[in-house]
């Protein structure tokens, strides 16, 4: 599929993320209170004031949940709407009084978590996690090759890109410590990982093909871990404190319509999967993902590149394997990846594996060299699929940490 | 303290779970739409309806949480204003008509979910799981003595009693099985808790003190579990579908101010608290709880008697602690205690207990005997303070589990 030109110049570039073939959905606030946009080149189309051929009720309160709720007939309707108005040049005297510059606004939250799943999908992730924690016999768990591994998160903490994240405190205990300790945790990381939005709900289980015509689009996710925090706590009910800080998403929900191009198989199964997760076709995608780390003051790093197209397991088995107990899912439940890694060193999803527990330092550009973050390190992730001649971006989704607060603090 | 008197009679009854010292808080529909209620005695006051005192939008949706969201000054003028129409004869005339018969209504979901997480701080409970699972040498986890153990479940899965349960799907593997099947749960179980409700929100860590004066109030709490989902999926991450299908709660919210004069004090502790941990005073309450099981068409048995006071840990423990890493907590936020069990054979709160793993059938009144719930049977767990010539109670938490359904069955 080639670029769609739009009469929104900056549009066709074929560096940008948001050529008219991606029309992601976001929320901006330009100082006139936050509306639903969409982005389109270096624009933002504030949507609710156009044409855009639906109920203006699904654009009333700044956020894309009521637009979700409403269906995948309408989602189609819109999106062929939206692509109308910024192609024909015809439209361009209504429509181009309601574009705003985007690097003028603030981006803020693109729809309402309902609730937070994070998925441990990646296998060369679990493998070096394994490696590291159990040793290389028993890297994988053995329901690993099985299930798709996840385990619920805390909605109320995921933020939008930009968002600054503070160093959090927690129960600590070395393994030459007695007794734990309750300090800052000195081993924070990031997770690169892709999100999935739930935009149909249903109540009872589902299959793989109706999971994934449920699933409304994608964001970049990163999974803060704290993972001193973890390592003390996760046995025998799982994260939970370590994983509750913050959770960032890129500010654009990139939607399954303008992923569909990009679509690629799962790897081959080393064991057949149960029937009831078994996928009707290429279910992943090919998106192009990176980490940047940039020291305060510094330049950037880009201290990982690998691809969301080496998952063993994709969204819509994750939200099959979800609902399969009757679980109810809704509108703006979002389901993490889990961290993404490559087989190379360089295509390490955290830096926990990036510098294999702590043992290996990366280098910087700039000079310097990290195991986990230190505060005011800046931490940026970068997606895109490429298409011919355009690409399909999401945007940077970043956050600067800042240092623990006294836990006496006032909040 | 003794009974508080009122003009309703049946509410000055010993035997009452709702006298006016009760005062819980619920959603009713009486066929003409869901409405806030009260109970009180046999009856439930239409509380939107009578002279309150407070802004009218706060009652405008039938959930509790706009007026927990008003904060513990109007929580406190509420309840003083209810006692105020509910005890004198004066007022009879006027809020009489608006009280209605509670065995003519259906009781609904009596607040919106923010989020649920379920904790593990019964030490009886966590000894007798973990000798079942690991042995008696390793029964209670190194850092249970340290860390009120906690995981998030699934908001969208809990239900007001009443609502029946369907047996879940999932994958399952006996020791003996080369490998995964799915199937309906074999293993299916109940577990017996308190669920604590946060009334006041927060955004970075707050004390126990702070924590114990933001939960609005408790109910009973049923987190259905399929123990045998449970044991394949829980490793490494933690309980997943296992605990996704359904968790009901009583649909009385029994507020903290009602329970204020049945504070108890935590056990001796083994080991020191941490200080963000310590609490600053009696934060238990002495509530006994039992669980009924009723076969289909047969009568019920009484098959666990235990009380709050055991647990290890209070909500306000379990609140300071999930706030302790800066995770956001929100008005309407659930946090289940964890399983509650005593020291005695019939003090435990969960089947899996109860019959040691399947291996010690329980019997049951009617003749029979049961490892695990079987199709038909209803589960029922009451709970009760006891005052001097009254009771502080919760109402009835009660399920029917349904067969499973077969997967591809329309839902």
């Amino acid at each position: 599929m080639p670029i769609v030109t739009s009469w929104v110049a900056s549009a066709n570039s074929a560096l940008t993320d948001f050529p008219l073939n991606n029309l992601p959905y976001g929320v901006f606030d330009d100082g006139r209170g936050a509306r639903m946009g969409v982005a389109i080149g270096e624009s933002i189309l504030d949507v609710a004031r156009v044409d855009h051929g639906q109920d203006p009720a699904l654009f009333a309160e700044p956020s894309w949940n009521a637009v979700m709720a409403a269906g995948p007939e309408l989602w189609a309707a819109l999106r062929a709407r939206l692509t109308e108005l910024l192609s024909e040049p015809a439209h361009r005297d209504a429509v181009a009084p309601h574009l705003v510059e985007a690097g003028a606004v603030r981006l803020l939250m693109p729809f309402r978590v309902s609730e937070y799943t994070d998925f441990y999908s990646s296998r060369d992730h679990a493998t070096n996690v394994g490696t590291m924690f159990r040793g290389v016999e028993n890297a994988l768990p053995p329901n690993w090759l099985h299930i798709p591994i996840g385990y619920n998160g805390r909605a109320s903490s995921v933020v939008v890109s930009g968002t600054p994240v503070v160093r959090p405190h927690g129960q600590l205990k070395g393994p030459e410590e007695t007794a734990p300790r309750f300090g800052p945790s000195e081993r924070f990381d990031i997770e690169l990982e892709m999100g999935a939005i739930v935009g149909t709900p249903s109540s009872g289980p589902i299959s793989v093909a109706e999971a994934d015509a449920h699933i409304f689009g994608y964001v970049l996710l990163n999974d803060w871990s704290a993972r001193d925090i973890q390592a003390w706590e996760y046995q025998p009910l799982g994260p939970f404190q370590a994983k509750a800080t913050a959770t960032t998403i890129s500010p654009w929900i990139v939607t399954a319509a303008a992923l569909a191009p990009f679509r690629t198989d799962a790897p081959e199964r080393e064991l057949p999967l149960l029937p009831y997760l078994r996928e009707p076709g290429p279910m992943l995608y090919d998106i192009a993902l990176e980490v940047g780390l940039t020291p305060e003051g510094g330049d950037e790093t880009v201290i990982a590149r690998t691809n969301s197209n080496t998952l063993y397991y994709s969204a819509a088995q994750q939200l099959a394997h979800h609902s399969s107990s009757g679980c109810p899912m809704r509108v703006g439940d979002l389901l993490g990846s889990g961290t993404i890694s490559g087989p190379d060193r360089d295509s390490r999803g955290s830096l926990l594996e990036l510098s294999w527990g702590g043992k290996e330092p990366i280098s910087l550009q700039g000079g310097g060299t990290r195991t986990f973050i230190e505060d005011g390190d800046t931490l940026t992730l970068r997606g895109a699929a490429q298409g011919d001649g355009y690409r399909i971006g999401f945007g940077a989704c970043s956050g600067q940490l800042l240092p623990a607060r006294r836990p006496d603090t006032p909040t």
